[in-house]
């Protein structure tokens, strides 16, 4: 259904990042690389199976890194990509961008 | 549910974004303003119901203005806001992301 025309490449982007909790992990690795249960905590109301399933996400579109540290037991690390790095500029803009737009009308 | 740690205002436009539509007509208003008839004919595939939900949408938030102009029959036409053109930033920013993104896994 999607030709040259009406295709739209930001829209993959943004479908991607229309999510709470995708943006709010990249957030969270933008300062440092982070274990699991360290981003688990720092985002709250986050549950496993979502961090799960959101970091999955974000390593298979090349966001984020996995790094296994093979210590015993494995330790396993996240953090941004240069990829993902490059996606912090965006959100900051739409996150300042939200609360302009909310003083606005105020 | 939404407390301070968890709540996340770079959300709120992505979701506005997470539209191909909405997304398209920013890009069509972003060198002139145009009337409905005249998106419509630019943006191929959409249907002037969507059109009209989505201009809706984008003057509620502020990206968008709708000028009435008295001539006989009265035009209506549509612009960014400056609201509007700062979104164009962060819209460049992920379409140039996913094409990059695009090529790095092909």
């Amino acid at each position: 259904m999607e030709n040259n025309k009406t295709f739209c490449p930001a829209q993959e982007a943004f479908k991607i990042l229309a999510n709470k909790w995708s943006l709010m992990i990249i957030k969270e690795l933008s300062d440092d690389k982070l274990r699991f249960n360290r981003i688990k905590k720092n985002i709250e109301g986050i549950s496993s199976r979502e961090l799960s399933k959101r970091l999955e996400v974000l390593e298979k579109v090349g966001a984020i890194y996995r790094n296994i540290i093979s210590t015993k037991p494995i330790m396993v690390e996240y953090s941004l990509t240069e990829a993902g790095r490059e996606l912090t500029y965006a959100i900051e803009i739409l996150h300042n961008w939200t609360i302009k737009y909310k003083k606005r009308t105020r």
